[in-house]
Order: structure tokens, then sequence, then C-alpha cells
């Protein structure tokens, strides 16, 4: 099975290629390093100290040349995407290589545009060379349970699979539409576009995809040498909430809980997106099919995340607070949330339940880094309003 | 009132913009000229001979030298928005300043990415500058009717308002959830993208916007003099379906129905797409509403209106036969069709009903042109898969 990985730099991305490489895929990959020049200019750095790109191709020992730095999302890069295609051969493409952050998105108008047009031409650029050079490898596409927002209803995997009842007409059935999407961010607009075009692509030219709605992802990689350890982000653009937590409780800072703190999301340890991935991989959809995976182990409320973080610290002989502060987001801080996500585990998904497990052994990781923590990254600085 | 129009160059745009004036509202508008210049590419020209820029500056009568050619979808120009806003203080904004053709946007990668490109980033563009310079003044947008596709169900007005019966969870309420789209081209969902754009900047900037959802407009404008005429397209990309029927009904050219002619839209005069967007000038939605307007007079097969247009031509002496050609799209052919559109009724649109005569006026104004038809760019080139 060949892998061909687009954002292989990223904390996923660099994570999935070490794992399949373990398991005996081949892998390949490109990546702008876009990522690295991001956290360097909001004035943050990976917690843990990660190899040059240079050497990271040296370990990977995968990439051909043409497979390093190539920007998916500049228009004049098509050739060059279906060339890696053509010369690669792969049989299965995970699409990482996207700008991941709401905040980022949310700084001002220019980041917006960035945001979007990048991620939506980027992904366009890819069905494009797809259909020109691939048209039957598997695209799976890295996406966001945050396309949903908070509906107050249940949230089904993907595509309404019901009845309507409205009040001009009675019951209509729902004829696989996709489930109304309430993004809270441009960046996670985002993702809603590249799911609509996705969608299109797959009925016009026959593509195959999974369409994976990934919860919040939290953790290290497995790694057995200083080497193979991905990046980890905490500051407040590219950190997610329980490693933004994590390194908080190690320098004593009040954990930073946005406005009332009942937003509740699904999370996943890092581990268990690569299990989920790779199950994604050994199992791909039917051709022509468009097939949505919500990605998660189980939700949590920001309030309840916090006290973990706090319970696992004190065992650990930290100190911790909690700080609630002015939630910078537009967003329902108590809300209904339930959304389906049984076709993973039907697949074979067996998740980490011992979440509290997952959040100590975390935070001894991160102890040995602990000087690198910049603390000025940590409070939020981009608002919604 | 004073309205201020984006892509007053167009067809709809110069129309509307004269209408106005006609009626004492006050308006200025932007545009970059860049339908003049596809449909040149294209290898077509406006079928109606149009003033030139300068000449449509002077008969308007109220540019301002920076309200003239602003590309909107230029990061670099959201300074210039905010000038144009900030010295023009509309009441109103209409947004008719995007690439409007299904097949353009299908021609290749390239196509699609400037498409999709310079639609979002046009209009987050005047999202933001509206944000940071006059949050309460009043957009319209237009969208299409395609955004909703071809869904098999009733089609609400914008939200769905009603009750979701799933099988997994039996009854939940939707709560003034978006209605699912499924557009069919890039450039269709371009306007889906939009769409989700406007919504979130309503719900956290409090913007006010009505997002137009309208059928496929034929006619000419009202014209008191050769200069007030607007354009007229009738090639493969930029023509519309009755505007192309028309003109091929005048040099005898066979109707190019698209497969099997059972493809239903809803359709209006432009006089009426007039009537309706003033409607909606005078009658803005609340401070931080959202609201969708679905507008059209009625819907009509392909099939249809080619039978009305071969009925028009015989009685104005015209002999038209119909060709079905290989559809160049992928589309239902025939399908279920039934879209709400009560609103506009309800604030006062009284649509023109005598289609027949509108299209017997229309081939009868257009056979002045008839020595200017070029008949190379009537049948279709690009095709969907």
């Amino acid at each position: 099975m060949r892998v061909l990985i687009l954002g292989i730099d990223g904390y996923i991305g660099h994570s999935l290629a070490l794992h399949l490489l373990k398991k005996g895929y081949k892998v390949g990959g490109i990546d702008d390093f876009s990522r690295r020049r991001r956290v360097t200019e909001v004035g943050s750095n990976s917690l843990t100290p990660i190899a040059s790109e240079v050497d990271r191709d040296n370990l990977l020992g995968t990439f051909n040349d043409f497979l390093g730095r190539t920007r998916l999302y500049l228009p004049g890069k098509l050739e060059a995407v279906k060339t890696i295609l053509r010369h690669y051969e792969p049989d299965t493409i995970v699409h990482l290589a996207e700008m991941p952050s709401a905040p980022w998105s949310m700084m001002d108008a220019l980041h917006s545009f960035i945001t979007q047009s990048e991620n939506i031409v980027g992904t366009l650029s890819l069905l494009w060379a797809m259909k020109e050079v691939c048209p039957t490898v598997h695209l799976i596409k890295l996406g966001t349970m945050g396309e949903y927002g908070t509906p107050e209803l249940d949230i089904p995997e993907g595509m309404i699979d019901g009845c309507l009842i409205s009040k001009d007409y009675g019951p209509c059935p729902l004829d696989r539409l996709p489930f109304p999407r309430s993004a809270g961010s441009f960046y996670h607009l985002s993702k809603v576009h590249d799911t609509h075009n996705i969608i299109f692509a797959c009925k016009i030219w026959g593509l195959c995809s999974t369409d994976i709605m990934q919860g919040v992802v939290f953790g290290l990689n497995e790694y057995s040498s200083p080497e193979e350890i991905t990046r980890f982000d905490y500051d407040e653009y590219f950190g997610t909430v329980v490693n933004r937590f994590c390194v908080q409780s190690l320098i004593g800072h009040p954990l930073t809980i946005y406005g009332a703190g009942g937003q509740t999301r699904g999370y996943l340890p890092l581990k268990d997106s690569l299990q989920c991935l790779t199950i994604a991989i050994d199992n791909p959809p039917s051709p022509g099919e468009y097939r949505t995976l919500n990605q998660f182990e189980s939700t949590y409320s920001v309030n309840s995340l916090a006290k973990l973080v706090t319970e696992c610290a004190l065992d650990l002989g930290l100190k911790v607070d909690s700080g609630p502060i002015d939630n910078p987001r537009v967003e329902a801080e108590k809300h209904y949330y339930n959304p389906v996500h049984q076709k993973l585990f039907k697949l074979g998904y067996v998740p980490t339940t011992d979440i509290k497990g997952e959040i100590t052994k975390l935070i001894g990781q991160l102890d040995a880094f602990k000087s690198r923590i910049r603390p000025n990254v940590i409070l939020p600085k981009t608002k919604w309003r």
C-alpha cells in the first residue's frame, strides 16, 4: 500500500508517516513547511524540539526530490501536483495540507482571505489533479467536527439519513443531503467549503473520498528517538485545548477557560487519530463513493477537561488554578451536543478510554521541555467580534 | 436612499442603476469590467452594442473617481473598499460583483480556482470592510437558486423551518439551520460558500443581509436611448437559456436543448429582477438578521421553454427547430422541483405572468442586432466530466 501524505511535516502528518512506515506501508509526502513559519511568526515555537526539514527527509527516507516542498494551493503548481501523482502512484492520498487554526483565520481580513483561498484552491487543485491522473485513488481528507457547529440537535455522520417534516409540506425523505453546516470561524468554514467541493467532485468525476470530521486531537506520538518526535504547539493559534492546558499546568499558569466553559466537543488522543486514519486507509469506500467518518473518542466540556488536567497535574505534584477569561470567540457556552460516531467503531476502532492516563502521561512527557515554554503566547489576543 | 452597486457594469448592475436613478435613488457603483474582458476572451460579444466604460460613467453621472475600477477580490484592495464605503455612505449595498458563469468555472482547473477565490475573497473583503466601516448597512447579495440543486424535495426559502425525523433519533426541531445545498458547478458552489460566510458574518458581527436566491433571468432592460441598453450575452458561457434560445431562433439555429430537457428551474424577466431588488432595498431585514429570498416568477423545464420560444418565433414568421444535444453538464434531466417563493410576494412583488409576451417582445427587440450574432459561440464546448 502506497500512501501519499500532503502536509507530512505537521503534527499529524509526521506522526502518521512514522506510524505507517513502522507498519510496512510505503509513504511519501509533500509539505510547504508553512506551519513552522507561521508558528514562528506568531512568536511561538514547537514545545518539542523537532528535526530540521532536511533531517526529517533523511529520517523518513522516502522522499524523492520532487516530493519535497510544493505549495499545493498555488494555481501554477497544478502540473507539479500531477507529476507527483503520476510518479509516486499512490493507492491512498491523505490530505492534511491546510491552514488548521480558527484564531489565525480570525485575526484580520488578510488572514481570513489566506485561510479560505489556500485551503479551497489547494483542495480543488488536488481534485483536478486526481481527476486527470488517478481518478480511482482513495482520497482521505481531514475535515473537522467543527464543520457541524453546535446545532442543538443530534449530528449524524455527514449526510442526513432521515425524513424532514416541514410546516409547509409535511414529510419529505431526505435524499442523502449533507447535514447543514454551521461552522464557527473562517477556518472551519473553509473546511465546509472543501466538503461541498469534494462531494461535487465525487459526483461528477467518480472520485472516491473519505471525509473525516475529526474531533480535537491531543498528546504526542510514540517516538523511539528524539528525531521521531512530532511538533507540539501550545500557543493560542496552533495549540489545541488539552495540549494548551497541559503546558499551562507545567508552569503554574491558570488554565485558560474561555467564558463559561460549557463548550462541548469530541476529543481523541493523537494515537487514536493515527489508528483511525489507518483504518480509513485499509478500508476505502466504493468507487465513486463520498463517505464521512466522525472521528473522536468521546465528548467533553472545557470545564470537564480543565478538571481532568487539574487532577492529573495534582497527582504529579503540580499546583493548578483555573482562570476563566472573557471568551474571545463567538460560540454557545452551554449547549446540547450529541454527534453520532459509529462507522469507525464498526470498522474496528478500539478507542483509548483512559483519558486521565493519557493526560498524566502527556504532562510527564512535556516536563522534559518545560524550559522551552514561552508564557507570553498563552493568553488569547484574537477576538471574533 | 443611497445605493452602492458592486458590479454596476453588468447585465443586472447597469439595468438596476438606471432603474433606481429614474426612481430618484442615489446610485454609485464599482466594477472591474471583467465581464467585458471575459466575453471577449471566449470569442463572443454583447449582442447589444453597449456604451464604453467612459460613456457609462457619464450617463450615470454618479461615479466619483474612486468609485470606478476596483477589484474587490484583491486582498490589497481592502483599504480601497473601506474608503469607498466611508466616502459614499450607502444605505444599501447590492453585491453583484462575482464571476457568474457555471460553464466558465468548469472549463479547467484554473477557471475553477479563479471563480472560487475571486468570488469568496471578494465577498469576504466586503464583509470585513462593512464590519469596520458601516456594520448597520443593508447588504443585498445575489445568490442563485442553483445553490439548492435539485434535491427531490420541496425547497424552502433559505433556512429549514421544520422538524427532522431521523432513523436513529426520532424527531428533532431544526433550529434555523440552512437548507442543505447541492450545487451543480464550481461557480454555483462559490455562491454556496458565500452564503455560509455571510451567515457567519451576520452572526458574529451583527451585519444584516438579504441573500437572494435568484432564478434564471432573461430579457432586456427598458431603455429610452441606445446608451441605456444593457449588455446581452448569448454564448455558452455568459448567456442564460431563454436569451440563448431567442438568439438562436433569429438565425434559424436549432434550439440547443441539453439532454432530455426535463431540467426545471425558476425563471423571471429582467424587469422583475429589478422590481424584486428594489423591494428588497426598500424593505431591509432587522439589524443582525440574515434573510433569504427565493426570487423567481415561475418554474419551467427546458423543453417547455423551447416550446414557448418556438411558438413565439413562429408568430413572428421565424422557422425554428429544436436540436437536442449531448448534455455537457452532469445534472438530473428529469426531476421533482418545487421551491417555495413566498416572501417577495408578501412584500409586494407583482410578477410578470405573460412570459410568452415577454419572449415575443424580446425576439423583436433583438432582431435589430441580428447582424452582430456570432454563430460559432452557440454550441457548448465545456463539458463537466
